[in-house]
């Protein structure tokens, strides 16, 4: 039995039970943890689950932060620092990620809040997941302003890149579920996969 | 061990690693069929993995496109009828799935070329995948362009969602897993999931 739901239908829903739907809908997505630092050497690290690959000659991801009604530590200090980190989320460290989304005041840093280690290397600024087996060094190219919601997009490039060296394939490939790399869907459902098959690039 | 890529190195890969690299690191995806028709009624249908949840007050999606340097069919029809659909990919579906995203010519409809199903409902303009099990009904909103690499993202509002009724959770969570849902990795590797943990609102 298949359940309809319209615009008005879902426009009336209460803000809460709205938000699990259209969070959910949109299907599982790629969920890692930002890690930056603020002029002062305060760190910062928190949850998004909207990484999406803008291109790879050069090499760009974005992610996108809600409007800044609310104060948002991630987005100040990658203004501020031109440079971020991305870091995958496995199957031992969803749980402290997920802990990331609390609303910590600006002098607590996430990572003594949930237990998560910092881990700076090769001079680069931000702080990279110490714990997460896939990590990105980035730096900020460009911040997209969505008119309708006043969403923003930011768009960095990929600087270095760090994975256990027996996930990398032959052909540029990076085996995710044999670094232990986890998906999420909705607000707060956490999900390990299970390779179907690696397909040959089609054609007609 | 750890294996350290750089920017330069990445940039010294050759073309077709380094998009697997890059399009592999950016973590699981969400990955549908977009269905869209042109003015004089021919239908196309393909494979975006790039599907992004920018708000729920209003529901809103987006997805990228790359850059116009080829035809893309599906972007035209959107900006010349105003409306697309959003299919999910199930175990039975993928491997059609994929082969969308060959190159047809604009005379070819990819649910001819893949045995995939056109669905009309509700006077909606864009025809459905009736093979998938959660369907999303899209009214274009917004057009972004990325200035960096010229690169597109499209934004469009929900105007009906269709999906199992038992998947529906009692907070308005679409339980994904139960309609079969996959998720993708980089350009090739289809995944099934397995739930881990829905976890409690965070607080600090």
């Amino acid at each position: 039995m298949t359940t309809t739901l319209t615009y008005l239908e879902i426009m009336e829903m209460e803000q809460r039970k709205r938000a699990q739907l259209i969070n959910s809908i949109s299907g599982f997505r790629s969920t890692v943890l930002i890690g930056t630092i603020d002029v002062a050497g305060q760190t910062n690290v928190a949850i998004f689950s909207s990484i999406v690959h803008i291109g790879s000659n050069p090499p760009l991801l974005s992610f996108i932060m809600r409007p800044d009604s609310v104060e948002r530590h991630t987005l100040t200090n990658i203004m501020d620092t031109g440079y971020y980190t991305i870091n995958h989320i496995h199957n031992n460290i969803y749980e402290q990620a997920h802990q990331t989304s609390a609303r910590y005041p600006k002098s607590v840093s996430e990572f003594d809040a949930t237990g998560l280690t910092p881990e700076y290397k090769n001079e680069f600024v931000a702080p990279f997941v110490k714990e997460s087996h896939i990590q990105i060094g980035m730096e900020f190219k460009e911040r997209v302003t969505i008119e309708i919601n006043q969403t923003s997009m930011v768009i960095g490039e990929i600087k270095a890149v760090y994975f256990p060296a027996n996930c990398l394939e032959p052909d540029g490939f990076i085996n995710l579920e044999k670094a232990g790399t986890i998906t999420s869907a909705g607000l707060d459902s956490y999900h390990a996969t299970q390779l179907l098959q690696r397909l040959e690039y089609a054609k007609p």
